[in-house]
């Protein structure tokens, strides 16, 4: 009973191997015990250094440079109209200590900052306002998600975000920094902010059609088989979609915070568009329920195929014993050694059985063609 | 075991063939990486060309134009009580654009207006009302739901309409404005996006209607058998009905803020007549919930049938082997072959054998009556 | 392997026949594409004509008329203390209107009145308040929950009825008004509204008890035995309760907002008597709440006991099956024709075969009994 | 097949006899015509008699005297500190008026008191403050929950108890009347009023401490045995849990109302009070739910242990049967009668014969050993 | 069908042999019919004697002394800038009492203290904030949380806590009071009762780790073999998190009121950390609730491995015993003893017969094969 049908998922062997790292927490016990209000990174050391990129635009001009040293931006503060500063990895907390003086982020930002693993979060400074998500990433290959913390200080003329590692959603939002005449070199930092946020959130619905051509691949596969290989791989799937949501969920009283909210540093303008991704937030939020619901059908159609299934073989089984059983009984009837058995000497005896077991199998097709068993 | 039975739902083989092209996601791919406030269409391109037509009317006229290029709105603009553009097609972002210059439309609208798969919404600009929502379209021979989304733009005097494609539930009220006397020609604009909201409503209930003919055949056909097909249909409509609730749930507090908020362009007694159409629109929710849970205890029914059916197969079986299994024992026990076996010298051993069998077999059967398995 | 047993409740054959009409949705498609505004009864059509009674009373009389025609309330107006007229039957458009104008009510709620299918609601005209809900009848016989619509208007000094049929659950109240002394007489009008819609209520209560019977009947059978019959009706008993709380639930608000806001046609003690209704309500949706948790607990145990009476037949046949196989083997090997079996020449090798046999038998009995399978 | 064991659990045969009387709703059909206003008890009569006690105390005294007219109870009125008339039986209306009159509680209050099957509630009437909730008995032999109404009228200087029938849970706050120096006695009849809702609180955790025994007792016995019974019993006590839950939900409100809200006869000190025993109630719910989760987690090990069993079963036989069809099979080959079978004529047929059966069985034991089935 | 798989997991046999002793409700039996207001330890009675050590500190000195006597702590109360008492022993009431009067807590705080099994809440006594909730402990081994007390009384310069037994999370705490300079030192006991509660709820965090841990482990194992001691572990799981969420829920709110309301002992800035706090919490709160999802989705997983393996071996049985009995039918067919039966007397017959049977079991296998069976 060789298994000769594999499921062309990569799913699978990943869920069965069981290799991955990922988990639903990460782990904090490095911090415990640590003094609150001490600059410590929590999570896992992912680049050796950290990686400063500034760009400084304002309708004018636009200019990308890559910083050495984090001090370097204090000269860079009040050159531009905006300046956007990008901070990849987080290991390195001189790094952060250095530009939160130049830029007079709070201490209590900064462990923020470093604290990764956090749940989506903004809080207003007054002279900055300060925000917190997961960007997601939707490995299309294992069929893993996985999460990176960004965090945007955005202050009067500048941005800083500061991400885990080097690599982001955000080369169209730079495109359009060294386009001239575009939109974001017309304003101002705060829609600079609000394009960096717009740009996590279409990366949501890109990872949901992803999710939705898997949903429709897993589909496919159920009404062709019901393998345990399928049903493994829709509850991973399912536990993804928990994971998306828990990241997700919570961006919904953020970002509507930001639109609804009268913050210092962000205009009345650019409230207008956080609450267009606010809108779009909320339209990621029901689609990630509606595909949970469609998860959870595609569950109960397994289940209900693999019990019709059961059920045919069942019917198979049952009409062959019942068939046959009779047929075997009348021939080992007639196999026994009585001494005096009549029948066995008649001529034609042989032949009468013979047609006495042809009718019990017309007999028996026809009660079950009458039921519909077959 | 050939199926003769077929199921006479198109959905099967919609379902099986998955042919179907819709998605709970419409594309936003497009979009990524495009300049937030550049006009662009998302969505698939569904017209070659916008088709635009004009309705003016107040208590004397009623006149119908069609309208060859978007700058002609200029001269209509203030020449009727009311006047009503419906732009079908939003591929030609040029004309979008035009109008928008002509009434004043907000840029910033006018995105949403082209950005289809929105979120039901309404934002108040002061000087017009913009409200967005989904036309829903069921295919009865499908048994899809298609969705189409809508735009209403209401100024002053005017109201302007955008859709997708051509065709639409609105000819009564194009009808009705047709018709001297008739109420609408007695309002102002903002009546005529009333009657537009509510045909569109009104179009939500002839769907639930159908969706309960389809709850209908399906449970009628469920009693008769407990098939896969029965299933896949039932999931298949489950999925409607999620789609259709994720279309409709948010138009709840759309309405119900025109209906409650004070915006400038809406006058009480209006206020009054959307109140109604909220009310229509809670009740196409409320009965959605009711048509879920319907087809939730269906699926349970399927269940338990196919459970309880499987639990006949099984008592026949057992019946049929438990009886079966003791005579061909005693077959068995008469055909071995030792020497001394003084039961086979008696001349009425054979008959005693008989009779022995059918005292099991009468036994067997009372067991079973008395347990009531048949 | 016929059914003898046949379940002893209507609701079988009703199920299974399908013979009701009764839908989720009233059906609204003549609405369609009528001219809002306009008088149009939708439901279907009842009675021929409608019929109209009035009842007059204060404090020292109390006079029951039945009017022939609409025009006659004029006269009636305001000659008594409290004027109670009833109107049975919708489809005389004419009919509400004319009773609509002499009493100055707004073709608004005309229109609502009309029509049927509505879900409950209260509307305050300052003149007069207007509540629409659900009467419910429960057939007893056939386990069917029939709705009829009722409109109350709440003038000063007199209430109009509007029901769909003639027939209904007033009679105490008539009674009541018709007592010299009672409480009723002593009241204003606003009294007799709550009077009435506690009536609706209070047969909401006796509908619940009938559902209880309903269910103890049920429930007893379940414990008898596990048919489909029994799910069956155990699923239409839910799906009625579906329907329950869907006419019940909205009264939740209109009763509260009664009971709560200052509506001017409402006194402050009848208020108070709102309130007690309003409580009433709200354990009405709890009792319903709790017979769905109870129906639910009880399909639950038709599964369970599906399950567990399957487990008992498959039970039953493995410990039949597998004492005779061996017993079949030891009898085949000794059938076998080989010249040299040395075991079939010994005078005694029957009886050992025979008491090897009895051995097997034993063993797997014991073991059996050591499993507690018997 | 018959069944040894038995459920030691006194709830089964309630279960199976069915004759428990207790009911969801208590009927109101008695009250259904009657004149809302007019003093009707509505419940099943329980006493022939109403039996009034009556305590009075003061930080000096404390008096108990048994009424035997209400009459009587003008006389105590106002010569205690602290008056608590407890009255035990409510078919007589007559003594209830009496008290009413005396103590001026409103008509509307006595109708409360009278018609039990209420849902908690509690209602200011300035010079008094009126509260009625469910005390809770449960039966540990039979398993089930009692439940009987308690009204409390709380005046200054004097505490009115309604119940059903004599027997309460107050005897503490009696003894604790009795002692001198105890805290009661020093404080006013808010603070007596407070005492006796938190026994009534105090014994729904004693309640709660019997359910938990009896989940654990139902947890033992699953874990011996998947019968039926068990299941039942299970599903009795989730019902019960359901009419736990229904009965003490609305208290919550109810007392959180007299907590928070300023009644002018609830002193700040007792306000503090009533806050524990609010407390109390959120934790009695919150346990309430955890014993629900816990039931059904019971619930789905039950069914997964049926599950479970049926595997083991259908692996037993399918080992038996597999392993003895193809011996039988040989078996009969070799008891054909052909007159040339030359294996039959071998002198070591049988022996190789037998040994190839020896082949097989070891064959599939090791098969089944390496797929862990036994 | 010995088990030889033995489930590496503690949680079973402290499942199957019920020891445990932990109740969702700590008895509240003793108090039941105590003087509200009279200390009295509810719970059991866990250490002898309760401990006392008081630590003072400020920027410039920390002290730890072990307190004999809890009238010591009068000379000690404003002798440091922070000083804080930590009681580990509830048993001694003259202890919690004495401390209550130097410290000036109210009566009805020390009861709440002293009964275990408390709701988390907060409140405000003007010149003291009391807080109570549950520090959880998760036993690695064993798989069970247990729950102890921690009560914390914050004054101005002063932080007592209660606890019930000795052995806690705070040793980082006290560390960083030991060190000079450290945050804490610098600040008032505002802080230091934040850092406290943070502590636990870090706590919280590496128990959630464990749990990861666990699921892990059973999730691998689930992958194995789906024996019912996977089940039972999974099914113990699930109700410890039915625990822990019913332990930290209600501090959302706790922790929520701090963070957010006015409370004269906790200043501004100490407000933001215990906002920090309240994130944790959060996040707590929302793992416990990812991690019962994976639990359900596991559950069900389970119960589709059982349901799938039965079809498994119902296929195996089928395959056989369908292949078999047609032999085995014609095995007995030739067989019998008749006289006249031709085929016997042909010398090929024999041949014929078995490759006959040879075409029988390639078409059955071909089916099989057709049909994926194997």
């Amino acid at each position: 009973m060789k298994k000769k049908r594999q499921l062309p998922l990569p799913a699978r062997e990943h869920y069965f191997q069981r290799k991955r790292e990922k988990k639903v927490l990460r782990s904090r016990l490095q911090s415990i015990g640590q003094q609150s209000g001490t600059l410590i990174h929590i999570g896992e050391k992912r680049v050796e250094k950290a990686e400063i990129k500034a760009i400084g635009y304002d309708e004018g001009q636009a200019i990308t440079l890559v910083v050495k040293d984090a001090a370097e931006c204090i000269a860079l503060k009040e050159r531009f109209g905006v300046l956007w500063i990008d901070v990849a990895g987080l290991h390195e907390t001189g790094v952060i200590e250095k530009i939160g003086e130049i830029f007079g982020i709070d201490p209590l930002t900064q462990e923020d900052i470093l604290h990764t693993g956090q749940r989506p979060k903004v809080e207003d400074f007054e002279r900055y306002l300060f925000m917190t998500f997961q960007m997601l990433e939707f490995n299309s290959e294992s069929g893993e998600l996985s999460q990176e913390q960004l965090s945007i200080v955005l202050g009067p003329g500048w941005v800083i975000t500061f991400q885990e590692i080097p690599g982001d959603m955000f080369d169209p939002v730079r495109q359009r920094i060294g386009s001239i005449g575009s939109k974001l070199r017309k304003h101002k930092a705060d829609f600079l902010a609000c394009s960096l946020v717009d740009a996590v959130v279409d990366h949501y619905f890109s990872i949901l059609e992803e999710i939705e051509t898997r949903i429709d691949t897993l589909d496919a596969e159920l009404m062709a088989s019901f393998s345990q290989e399928t049903f493994s791989a829709l509850n991973f799937l399912k536990r993804e979609l928990i994971m998306f949501r828990k990241a997700v969920w919570p961006l919904r009283e953020v970002i509507g915070s930001v639109a609804r909210d009268d913050f210092a540093v962000v205009g009345d303008m650019v409230e207008h568009y956080f609450r267009d991704v606010y809108d779009h937030i909320i339209l990621v939020i029901d689609t990630v329920e509606v595909f949970r619901e469609i998860v959870t059908s595609m569950h109960e159609t397994w289940l209900a195929g693999v019990n019709n299934r059961m059920n045919e073989v069942m019917k198979f089984l049952t009409m062959i014993a019942t068939i046959f059983m009779p047929l075997s009984f009348i021939a080992g009837l007639y196999g026994m050694n009585f001494r005096n058995m009549p029948e066995l000497n008649l001529s034609w005896g042989y032949y009468a059985v013979l047609g006495l077991m042809v009718l019990i199998v017309v007999g028996f097709l026809g009660y079950y063609r009458s039921r519909r068993w077959y």
